[in-house]
């Protein structure tokens, strides 16, 4: 019996209009763990983050430097840099560590512990950006101009986030003009790479196509765009599956659905990274990816956490 | 605050090449309830019916001729078809209630009731066939053809379910070539429609798609198939979006998931219907179906079932 009848994969079969490679973007240490309620002790995120690169992960973002306050979960980002040397020495350049800096002083703590890539967290809503960044959509890029100037000059990549880009839960529907507009703002400011984030998990197949039609339409095209969608209603496979007919090629995920409690009534996880390896497998999409180590990562962690992994690839592959 | 910002629903958005309308065969009651570990009293799944039917669901199949002793939780068809009475009075001819027929026995049973649509249900692969109908699919052929014959000449609609379409336990992935001709095989015995199920929930949107252009090659349009997807590893969706796309209008899943335990390692539930709902009504495609009363009857029958729903629209919606 081969190991691939072994693991339940599907035979590969290609779809037309569908990209050779995706890079996934690993959330999982960061925006997962962030939205547990457990806190993870530091040798443990150390531990996740370089067997995420042993199951052929390579951008893993690892941690954010906002100030411990406001994430507690997070709070660890300048010990665990350090623990993080050995992993990064053996891969090397081929291994992206990002860490998500908020504003200025956060980039002064990542350039001090040798990041050497960084993201901004901006909101195309205005009710979203003045809750989660206490200021208006034009005062967070203001904040955001210096933060990705010095950084490049320092030799950093810089990736944009945009959360809210399909639905707000202050003001329902997004106009696409307005994702358009402030994530443009967000790629002249001079980031590498945006994000294009469902928070909320309500968008569907068709807006996620109307937005990046309308990307290209004003001239940015998919190769430097992301897409991070929630599985919130169930929608993010789908979803990611039409960004790649439309051409993107980067996608977020999280370590098995990690920052979604299969417990709590709305389980507002990221998509996991498992179910999406799945697709990507099924399609002979090449990603690096070794589906059975990750799953047993996922499922690794899930035991640290105390509950089992949100994502139906991780149980069906690890039970 | 309106309606739609209530419940959270994304804006309208179509996609191109997608159909303006989809038929959900809503499968919960049987083959959701008939994979859980609870059996459910008769009376609730008449309401469950009746509650399924007031939320716009029109295909709604209600139960197996089985031998009881195979399948102990749908072992009360004989009572439930006299309750459902109302129900079908209520709705006529737009409401169908099939049921699922094993064999010539079945057919007199559900006859006996006035069951005016009937399914059976055949497989794809030689391993199943033998361990679920201990026969061959050749000698399985044989046992439906006088069952759909005589259903047919009595006026009714026959439905044939093929299962192990993509994957299959034991033998691994499914030639293509086998899927088609042993579907057509049952169409050809006069089955209106050919259900397409992916019982293991190993395919993948490039498998569903040449399966599909396979069965057109050979003269099968999608208008005589429908897809039948398990979210196993978290493909159902996307698989269904695939679907869409080259042509299928028809579409099974199973309220608030049932069928899949979430507490369960291998979570092999089918495709939640509301989770279909959220992103046909997304994609502006008309199904019928109230989505807030179809999360409450689900919210209503995972409390007969003593555990949350699966489904994560449900869990998203009814928190």
């Amino acid at each position: 019996m081969s190991t691939t009848l072994d693991l339940g994969l599907p035979d590969r079969a290609p779809l037309a209009g569908l990209p050779a490679r995706v890079r996934i973007h690993e959330v999982g240490p960061r925006d997962g763990l962030q939205n547990e309620s457990v806190t993870v002790p530091v040798e443990v995120k150390a531990e996740f983050i370089a067997r995420l690169a042993a199951a052929g992960l390579r951008t893993v973002e690892a941690a954010s430097f906002v100030h411990p306050k406001w994430v507690p979960q997070l709070a660890d980002a300048e010990q665990l840099f350090p623990l993080l040397a050995p992993v990064a020495r053996e891969y090397g350049d081929e291994l992206r560590l990002p860490a998500l800096v908020p504003n200025e002083r956060g980039l002064d703590r990542a350039l001090a512990h040798g990041v050497r890539e960084v993201a901004v967290f901006g909101s195309a809503t205005e009710t979203f950006a003045q809750r989660n960044l206490n200021r208006s959509v034009a005062e967070s890029l203001e904040m955001f101009a210096p933060v990705v100037r010095r950084a490049t000059e320092a030799g950093l990549r810089v990736r944009g986030y945009l959360s809210m880009c399909f639905g707000d839960p202050w003001e329902g529907p997004v106009p696409v003009a307005k994702v358009v507009e402030v994530g443009r703002a967000l790629l002249d400011l001079g980031c590498a790479e945006l994000s294009l984030g469902d928070t909320i998990g309500t968008g569907t197949p068709g807006q996620v196509a109307a937005l990046l039609r309308e990307f290209a339409a004003q001239g940015t095209g998919p190769e430097v765009l992301a897409v991070h969608f929630h599985d919130t209603y169930g929608q993010a496979l789908a979803n990611t599956l039409t960004a790649l007919q439309h051409g993107v090629t980067v996608v977020d995920s999280s370590a098995g659905g990690l920052g979604g409690c299969p417990y709590a009534k709305s389980a507002t996880g990221n998509l996991a990274t498992e179910d999406l390896v799945w697709m990507l497998d099924g399609l002979g999409i090449d990603t690096g990816v070794d589906l059975a180590a990750l799953a047993a990562t996922s499922a690794w962690m899930a035991g640290h956490l105390g509950r089992p992994s949100p994502s139906r690839a991780v149980r069906a592959l690890t039970h």
